[in-house]
């Protein structure tokens, strides 16, 4: 490839933003797109890059998208939006939709995914290679990269649907619309305002929210930890918004392991393990960016 | 290498069995070796395969290791056991003690990481690279491969160190002497004997033991599936002998994840996703001679 400009997709539930560039501080033309019918949403997409290729040649195009997703590359639909709650967007090939419309190879990874390779390329995790990436906001996911890659397997990760130790004050059962009490149902953004029917943002620092909510989170820790032992934890999304918050679990996870597990960056340098994330703005169109840069390696 | 022979070690906190071998049912001399003294064990395996290596040439040692240790192979402690409760093996570095006494290249994994190599090379996960293995014996722990290669990190994972949802009916408190109510804690051999004081193989299938205990071990392959999506779980050790016990834990781990994974692996083929391990007989060695193996694989 005679170029390292990339394009990018940051596909939410709410919002499709589509980006060019090749890294941090330079993305250049952006546009954000409402994402309603796959049709509608995924051809304005297909509109803008026909546009910016008409200036400029992309490498590549990089989807970090919400999932469920099959990231099987030997299936049939690898690339698919595979049973998602949010309407017609079941089964849909995302991939396949726009690199057939433009031609111009097209990377396609989870969101969570994406910037913890942003986060490896760019940002707050680029000396290790076992990195994981979690966004506690409307939703709660994690990206885990072994060896530099992320975790594919029978699906991917769903690390927010595990059903974390409840706290013995806690009487909210949980609003996930599958298990009710997991780590989203518990701890995303609109678990913590139903349980005390209040913004998240407005709930004072000595609020017992926090103590509940930092529990939570510590529970996921400690478990990622035992499950995953990453080399670094970075933590995104925006419950994190909070500055108080971090201090909060950061001891609470080092209570719950309890000296378990013996290593110097989880006892003594906590505050550079389990930390914010690094890349700031334009983060969602860096994990697409990072996506086509990823295609782009392994196929030179 | 002119040679296929390596030399395996099983090192357990009760006994090291040593071997000669390349693959399953070709294991040749085997030493059974009480867990003494580091000093008085480790010399003695180390006599084994001194007169081993008089009658032919061993291509590397693979020692599948009792934890936790150092696999960091850029720490001056690689290859040691870090701390253990287990009296006078904290910082003994098995790896480097049986390399330099030997003059053989050493590799040294967790038990676990072995067996999981073990089973895809020879076992039960040939077909697939993101591999799960358990067992669930006098302890609790997992392996997991990823792209074919055991997770490393921050140590290596944990597993029998998380804390599961509590079953409601069980009062038991756990006996983890760092978390009490950790999986380990709660679902080992030795926690449900101490629960209903007597041993699991007398418990009758209809016991509310194999309720309680399934699911622990079905909330554990939930919490696995959402973080690390393995391919296939593999699960070995001693409570996994009574015949009941996979349906009744495949069962509840559907439920627990209540159709939100969504992959005919698991949904409809849970019979030959979750299951007993492969290789039986000298599967513990076999554990040692997949890491030689491997040593070998990555030095070519």
């Amino acid at each position: 490839m005679s170029t390292n400009l990339y394009g990018a997709i940051e596909a939410g539930g709410t919002k499709f933003i589509c980006g060019v560039g090749s890294g941090p501080n330079d993305i250049g033309d952006k546009v954000r797109i409402p994402t309603t019918t796959p049709q509608e949403t995924l051809s304005a997409c297909i509109d803008f890059f026909k546009n910016e290729s008409k200036k400029k040649t992309l490498a590549g195009i990089g989807v970090s998208c919400f999932g469920p997703l099959d990231l099987n590359t030997n299936s049939p639909s690898y690339g698919s939006i595979t049973k998602t709650p949010k309407a017609g967007w079941s089964d849909i090939n995302v991939r396949k939709i726009i690199e057939t419309a433009l031609d111009i190879p097209v990377a396609i990874d989870t969101d969570v995914n994406g910037a913890a390779i942003a986060e490896h390329l760019w940002g707050a995790a680029q000396d290790v290679n076992n990195i994981l990436y979690i966004t506690i906001g409307t939703g709660i996911g994690g990206g885990m990269l072994v060896n530099g890659k992320p975790i594919h397997g029978l699906i991917h990760p769903e690390m927010g649907h595990f059903r974390p130790l409840r706290h013995p004050k806690d009487t909210f059962e949980g609003l996930c619309s599958f298990h009710k009490g997991c780590f989203e149902g518990l701890a995303s953004g609109p678990a913590v305002k139903a349980r005390w029917n209040g913004e998240p943002r407005n709930l004072p620092a000595d609020h017992i929210a926090w103590e509940i909510e930092s529990h939570y989170i510590a529970e996921a820790l400690a478990t990622f930890i035992c499950i995953l032992s990453p080399q670094r934890i970075i933590i995104g999304g925006g419950i994190m918004n909070r500055d108080f918050i971090f201090p909060m679990l950061r001891k609470k996870t080092l209570e719950k392991l309890n000296g378990y597990v013996v290593s110097n960056h989880l006892l003594k340098e906590i505050d550079s393990y389990i930390i914010p994330q690094g890349l700031e703005g334009d983060a969602g169109l860096l994990g697409g960016i990072a996506l086509a840069k990823s295609l782009d390696i392994a196929n030179q």
